[in-house]
């Protein structure tokens, strides 16, 4: 092991890298207090995270530690990625604890993480489902499938959140071993394995054992890994490489492909790799990744994953609404890569995307009691559709899935969220995300006022000194800062005791580039950070008929008692009434203009809170 | 067994139903001799049978059959439905036979019937995989996976092809002791199980044995089959019924669902079964379903399936070009239920029907050459696309697949078409599908010359007394019949020596009901029975940027030196730039008018038989 003496730990955030442009603020010091978050962190951590407890109780997976810690006789419950969910469960306790500390959640994580320390064998390997369903000899055998690495990246994840945040170094203990022992086995050299995890994320998680450790190594197998990929090793053991994003080295890439979650996660680690090592090549290769999925395969809602089957990428521009996959998984994944590519560079572009798909393709991920989850983010559900799959979003949320991968990843964000509201620089502070809260950096206070995203006025008040640089969206041409006019697309940069930025809330009505041929023909509507969609419940025409039209204007006026308090939009449109019934596809299928009617439309995140029908993000103009 | 004395086989031909009304014309009597389908027949039989053969033996089917047979040591290869596809080669082989016998194939069966033969257990059970990898206690243990009565389906129909085109009775013995210990195994009774195969084929396949033997139980079963389903049998397995078109009763559908494979053989075996034991109610409740599938869940191809996602149909009017599944096995179950119904109620529709799968979304999945297969059939590729998946039609077609059901499934429905082209009732023979070829019907003999897709003129010359019904295609607005004009979508009578029916061939450009979001805004050029499509090679412009000149005219030529010689269509397009990367979802992401191009059109189901490159079927317009 080659140990080196310094942790460089920045904060108690996720990415707490000291290497970029910027420093991540953690938790306490970035703290939000009031507004459109606070009650869903609450909810978050009052109901979700216990409930997801009981869900992990209830499903097996902690039974599988158990069992693996040999308490009690069974087989293993499950997929093989079981111990994921509990990993992932005790990291959104930790970033929780960080945030709002209670003795009855540090009760919680102490019991979990007393389970999974005893269900590792002494060599370090912990994976409850291999040991108990094939044994030691069974370790490895199908990284591709396995997940193996996977599962040890989720814990290494956690114990780092839990160290950070609650001081307690008993999952780290865990974590450390685990990974000294993926040292020991995987890489170039003697006695070593040189073989990959068919699902990323150990990536990330060794960079930040490394910053919360100072071991080079487990940063120098990080990038072993982001290196590995690429090379023929998935095929090799006979499987078609896509889908695992090991078709091309990383360094190559142009694009992302295959698996969303896999592609997105692998993106992430290979950009703390990247911050980590000052690896300049390797961020311009994923600048460009980036971009090409940001401008060609993302949604509107800023959804990632085109297709069910591989719950994959599609071909560039490929981006049906009725099928998109959009995994909630991958939109964190997305807000993970993208904050590394933040820090590392300071781009404005960057913190945009994480807005779009924070209050968009994340935030419809789960319901607005906060304990129903959408594993599959449609941007459009017709009315006869039915429900054939567990995942279906016909079913509307649900309370667990078959495969739980992200209900827990949804608690994890949110407790972490204050983590990617700012960052700090020499003698300033960024403000990416505006939320109702409190900013401490250095001596500086910064208190942070506003009902963003329903009004576009926010009011920081300063207490010290600091220079505060602004987000300006990219959407929100007219800004001002102070009454100065200011770029969008941009970071404003102030010194003032009080700063009043007032972002412009008009509603936009946006259409997309033409080579995106499942939505040529349609409108969306957008005020602000936020999508809308049209709901069945609030028609009065059949939303698989609605077109919009034309040159209606739109109204929007806010709402307190619907959905927890939205900003409705109001405009009109038409009943195309089209075919009845018949061969679908002559000559004169024209649409038929129909009977004008009012159409509502609401937030896209709030959607399925009330009943599920049908609902569309683009509508036909016209 | 409850036999009965007499056999009620018709004629040489797939479904040979006394019952219908109308009678199927048996191979020999319907006899294609020319035109557009003798050289693909020719292929078919000189090159694709042969080589499908051997592939059967490189891919491990016929050594799994010689395993079960006790002939060598080794383990099951493959899919567990590896048998059906012997089965379905046998098939091929038979019909092959019963249009053009030769020696060689007649040789070729009786081999492998040996081999099939010896594999089957004493008690009448056959299937090799489950034979070798689960033994007789495996049998029938997951019928919802194991493919069991679907690879018993698949041999009874080879079996009655055998007996009906070569006269071999060995096939049909082994077929019969399947037959009989599926009888005595499966039902209601003491002693007989309630299950189901989750993929249907067995229900067809016990209706032709009924037909071929006379044996009451076989026609029992299938309707016991069919009527099994939709209660809850393979959701107390655990399984999700949609896929396995087990939601509902088919006596209570209102559409097609699932499994898009599934559900046609199912409709196509309760169809057999209604027409057997004259069930007007079931019969109705496939109208509807038919009608629906038709009006909400075809493509303009006739290809059925819009989901890769378990290959299966989608929610009504999802029908995305790109991500098309469109199986060819789907086109062919699709015809073979059309064929049903066109027996059973005589409607032109399904004639209509037939046409459409036949000529684009069946013939799309083989290559010019005969010997090169595609297993998903879309309706546009992206110039970017690339292969990620042994299926991807980004391939190109391919000589064989992993899951090879496709293959062997055409080369018995091109080796048995002739059987679809026509039809007996008392003193008419109706013509369904016009090719060039002869048809004895009683004393009478007809003759047909055409150079029909490519032209619409039709003669046929009468030799003897029989009145003669052709169909008119409901595209065929002003046909005539010896210069009278005929209704189209019906069936024109006709008594004269001379026949001479005048098609409508001029370009048709339609559009599609604007319920199918996925082609808003396009439109695509039919002319006769052939859709045609947009290829890279033929064009000057990138094909992913191309839309079509609203006004243009379109040109139809006749280039016999083109892909085996083609009708071509000419038109006028322009080049839609589109944005030029960044965010897609703007204000003002209208289509910006770039530069005129010439646009060329060639049929759909020649396409990628140059080059495999971007292909669209539907046109943006404007």
């Amino acid at each position: 092991m080659s140990a080196t003496p310094e942790a460089v730990t920045t904060s108690r955030s996720p990415a707490a890298s000291a290497k970029g442009r910027w420093l991540p603020v953690g938790l306490a010091q970035a703290k939000i207090t009031g507004g459109f978050w606070a009650p869903r962190q609450l909810r978050n951590g009052d109901s979700a995270i216990p409930s997801g407890q009981d869900q992990l109780e209830t499903a097996g997976n902690l039974q599988n530690l158990r069992l693996a810690a040999g308490i009690g006789e069974g087989e293993a419950i499950g997929p093989v990625f079981a111990d994921s969910d509990v990993f992932k469960w005790l990291e959104a306790a930790a970033w929780e604890y960080g945030r709002n500390p209670s003795e009855d959640l540090l009760k919680r994580q102490r019991e979990l993480t007393a389970i999974v320390a005893a269900a590792q064998r002494d060599d370090g390997y912990l994976d409850s489902v291999v040991q108990l369903r094939y044994g030691d000899e069974g370790r490895y055998k199908q990284l591709v499938w396995s997940h193996e690495h996977y599962c040890a990246g989720h814990l290494i994840q956690a114990a780092v959140a839990q160290v950070r945040c609650t001081g307690d170094r008993e999952l780290l203990d865990v974590a450390v071993k685990v990974a000294d022992h993926l040292v020991a086995t995987f890489g170039e050299g003697e006695g070593k394995t040189v073989d990959i995890d068919g699902h990323p994320v150990i990536e990330m998680a060794l960079v930040e054992l490394y910053r919360e450790t100072g071991t080079a190594a487990y940063l120098d197998l990080a990038k072993w890994f982001v290196d590995a990929r690429g090379h023929g090793i998935i095929k090799e053991h006979g499987h078609e490489p896509t889908y695992f994003s090991d078709r091309v080295p990383i360094r190559e890439a142009t694009t992302v492909e295959g698996h969303a979650v896999r592609a997105v996660y692998l993106a992430a680690g290979a950009t703390d790799v990247a911050l980590e090592t000052g690896d300049a090549k390797l961020l311009e290769a994923l600048k460009g990744q980036f971009a090409d999925m940001w401008s060609t395969k993302t949604y509107i809602t800023g959804g990632l994953g085109a297709r069910w089957e591989g719950e994959a990428f599609g071909d560039e521009y490929e981006l049906p609404p009725d099928r998109a996959y959009a995994e909630t998984c991958a939109a964190i994944g997305g807000i993970q890569w993208a904050w590394r590519m933040l820090l590392a560079t300071g781009e404005a572009f960057y913190a945009d995307a994480i807005e779009r798909m924070l209050y968009n393709g994340f935030l419809a991920g789960v319901s607005l009691k906060g304990t129903e989850y959408f594993y599959v983010n449609p941007l459009q559900l017709r009315g006869a559709a039915h429900a054939d799959n567990n995942r279906s979003p016909a079913h509307g949320r649900r309370g667990w899935f078959d495969c739980a991968c992200c209900p827990p990843n949804i608690m994890r964000t949110l407790a972490s969220l204050d983590g990617y509201l700012a960052s700090s620089s020499d003698g300033a502070v960024q403000i990416h995300q505006y939320a109702a809260g409190t900013l401490t950096v250095g001596d500086a206070t910064l208190t942070v006022e506003t009902a963003y995203p329903w009004d576009g006025a926010v009011r920081i008040t300063v207490d010290g000194s600091v220079a505060v640089e602004l987000r300006i969206p990219a959407w929100a041409d007219g800004a001002t800062v102070n009454g100065s006019a200011v770029a969008a697309g941009t970071y404003a940069r102030v010194e003032a005791d009080v700063i009043d930025l007032q972002l412009p809330m008009a509603t936009r009505v946006v259409a997309a580039d033409p080579r995106i041929d499942a939505v040529r023909g349609c409108v969306a509507l957008e005020r602000g950070p936020l999508v809308y969609a049209v709901e069945q419940v609030d028609q009065q025409a059949n939303v698989d008929d609605l077109h919009l039209l034309p040159e209606a204007a739109v109204a929007a006026s806010h709402d307190g008692g619907l959905l927890d308090g939205v900003t409705v939009l109001q405009t009109r449109g038409r009943i195309g009434t089209g075919h009845q019934g018949g061969w679908p596809f002559t000559s004169d299928a024209a649409d038929s203009v129909g009977d004008e009617v009012d159409v509502v439309a609401v937030p896209y995140y709030a959607w399925a809170n009330r009943e599920i029908g049908a609902m569309r993000v683009w509508l036909p103009r016209g």
